[in-house]
């Protein structure tokens, strides 16, 4: 009797999905280089179907032809290296997953080395940290449709449900879609966090509010259009008192931000591309400043700012964040999916963004109602920006104003937000049927020769303007 | 009777460089790879000691022992062909120096290429346009100092000035470190060209000022603080009617911003060396939300807004934005020069920040009075944030609220201004003691059990949220 499917790495994430699998009735084996991992799986998973190797021809070998893969393994060299220590025991039709969180093209490369041996790839994006992996994870394939097919059911079983039942696991398209858009995920999710994070230091330095109106505020807000995994964590975090002292923990944290990078590919990406995703990027950029703590402290001391007591309801602030979060969000969700309707242009992927929203309604760290509203937005204009489609554009209007005063109000207080800041001047330059890029072409002209385009005729114009 | 130095590429900016370097006295052979060019070139210089070359062999025979080449040839691929069908006729000891606009990871592998083989090769930043080129650029030379000495005195010669006599021109550090310098020049000629735009849609679309207005408000700005070539051409670019209608030429101007790419090198290097560059990241930005022209066209009819009339004090307004502007100008500066900074740890060069801004006084497109203050900062605080540095972070305090209200009078008027908004995020999130990246590595903690540092005891730490 061979097993369904085979878990490389046991780390914290390949426990958990190693565990989901098996919860649902598939036989697996599992492997992990250093054996300390496979033996406490062994200790954890007794009763079922689980095959623990501690070899890797024994690995291979126990799996059920054509074989199935799936790598949990720290992205980068370690991926390579398990691929090619696991080729010469695989057979021609054998499948590789990667799981892990690969670059795309690490995993485009990878799909056509395999390829040229007869070994099929897939690389599949799966979000949703420890719990999710155990629980039920989003997940994110792709590498050919025909060799997914292979794999779906155990990935729509161990994936999250959405309110409608529906598996939180699409085929996304070609080769390396899948952890592209997994890393655009992270990139939204950089900027649906630093949003959360701004609302809250206004919320704090700003309005002067308690921790407790705070949290309460973050509380309310999860019942109405913000609901989100993200702000209820916030609520539940705001709650959390410090073991050591009669603080509340986020009193005691400290404020230097940490990633691992997919924000930081993601901003890149925009910048390859062309593609505006202001938002994306000034909280990736925001992470790097917080983590200039010594010179914060510094610059705090020389560049300190009275702060001028303001005046203000209560109320109707607060009622006028929710929208500008809301509006800020909308923004942020649109320029991720702006960069990936380029990256499908660029790369030749076929990418259904209904569909993508749908994988992220749960399991996902942006899990939240709003994705619901995002796939119908798309579902009729799939490629239109978000910000104009026929479910949005409406709230835009209506949010704008609350938006723009919020905006004022944190500036006025000078608290540091620039994902809300970002977020408005994308709406303000994307809707700016005329720029000043007139004078930045004129400029170019004068000092580069670089000619420029006319509004009214065609072709291209140089002027000698000294 | 052999030349002094080879001119390879006599395109706009060779064919300009190779003049100035004739008009200094200075023997020279040139070559092009199509011979119109170099038979162009022939009839505008039949005068001087030029050898013009029509095979590649003769060029270099022409040339004294070391031989001293400069490259003035588009970069990428061209310039390794280039190299490539030079190595034949070199001898060991020859100079190339590549004065183009490569991506300075090339100059550094091609530095090692040639090292190998013999060959002396130096990276050489040279700004200024064709009128600099000709006239006296702006040049950033690195590689083996011992090496630049042997070519010291012709780049000198053909350098811009500075008032005080001072050639622009500074040898910047090791191989590779001229060219960043040049890519980081752009990065901040991006932001800065930006700023100025920024500013003119504000009196234009804001205050509702006219063009002749407007023109006045730059002529008088260039007799002050913000004197410079930037402000100066925007002052010219002004007065000019255009030819085909009785408008002025600036209203005629397809407002879409092209770009060459030494701006998106900056902003990308900013993320991956994890230093905060918004208000160079956002002009890169800007300039890809002004190409989609027909994008915004269609925004702009479903997002408008009404323009709400504002009742300004004209003097006072102009007055807070030129403040504003010189503001924000400090800080591009000083986002570049903090990547400098960073760049010259990751890659191990040793670089004067004060000699680099002597640099830019003269020949270059960001060339202002300012630099000399620039220059005096650095001189006694070579490390330090240039907002924090004695000569600047008065006058930050000064401006400060000008800044802040000019911003907000801008959001109020919906005009896009994302660098002016980046550039006050810059200072807020600088001066931030506290920022709310506390939460962020809560939230973290909570989904993803990547820990967290406290602010009263050393260590790592995680909590079980839930």
């Amino acid at each position: 009797m061979k097993n369904d499917i085979g878990i490389f790495g046991l780390g914290v994430m390949g426990k958990s999905i190693a565990l989901n699998i098996s919860n649902h009735e598939y036989s697996i084996s599992v492997y992990n280089r250093e054996p300390e991992l496979t033996k406490n799986f062994e200790d954890i998973s007794s009763s079922k179907k689980v095959t623990c190797c501690y070899d890797i021809e024994q690995f291979v070998d126990s799996l059920e032809i054509p074989r199935k893969i799936l790598l949990m393994v720290t992205a980068g060299e370690a991926v390579d290296k398990v691929i090619d220590t696991l080729i010469p025991y695989l057979s021609k039709g054998d499948i590789i997953l990667d799981g892990g969180n690969s670059y795309f093209k690490d995993t485009i490369r990878r799909y056509d080395y395999l390829k040229n041996k007869g070994i099929d790839y897939l690389g599949v994006g799966i979000s949703g940290g420890e719990q999710g992996a155990l629980n039920g994870p989003s997940i994110m394939p792709s590498g050919d449709k025909l060799i997914y097919d292979k794999v779906k059911s155990v990935l729509e079983d161990i994936a999250a449900k959405a309110d409608d039942g529906q598996p939180c696991c699409n085929y996304v398209g070609e080769s390396g879609s899948g952890h592209y858009v997994k890393m655009v995920h992270n990139g939204i999710e950089y900027a649906d966090i630093q949003i959360i994070c701004e609302a809250y230091s206004f919320m704090k330095d700003g309005l002067k509010l308690t921790t407790e109106e705070i949290q309460k505020t973050f509380s309310d807000w999860n019942k109405g259009k913000l609901q989100s995994y993200l702000i209820k964590i916030t609520s539940e975090i705001l709650t959390k008192k410090d073991e050591f002292t009669d603080n509340y923990l986020i009193d005691m944290i400290l404020d230097k931000a940490e990633q691992k990078g997919t924000g930081k590919w993601t901003a890149i990406e925009g910048f390859d591309l062309g593609t505006p995703i202001p938002t994306i990027v000034s909280a990736v950029e925001a992470r790097y400043l917080s983590s200039k703590k010594d010179e914060r402290m510094k610059a705090s001391k020389i560049l300190s700012m009275e702060s001028i007591p303001q005046d203000y309801n209560k109320e109707e602030v607060l009622n006028a964040l929710e929208n500008a979060i809301y509006t800020a969000k909308i923004c942020c969700y649109a320029q991720g999916f702006e960069l990936l309707k380029d990256a499908a242009m660029l790369y030749h992927w076929n990418l259904d963004f209904g569909k993508i929203a749908m994988v992220w309604r749960e399991g996902c760290i942006i899990r939240a109602n709003f994705l619901n509203e995002i796939k119908e937005a798309f579902d009729s204009e799939n490629d239109n920006n978000l910000i104009l489609t026929k479910k949005f554009y409406g709230k835009i209007i209506q949010y704008y104003p609350d938006m723009r005063e919020t905006l004022i109000k944190m500036i006025e207080c000078g608290i540091y937000m620039p994902a809300f800041a970002s977020a408005l001047q994308y709406l303000d330059g994307y809707r700016a049927e005329i720029t000043s890029a007139n004078l930045l072409q004129a400029q170019r002209d004068y000092f580069g020769a670089h000619t420029y385009q006319r509004t009214d005729r065609q072709g291209t114009f140089h002027t000698i303007w000294e």
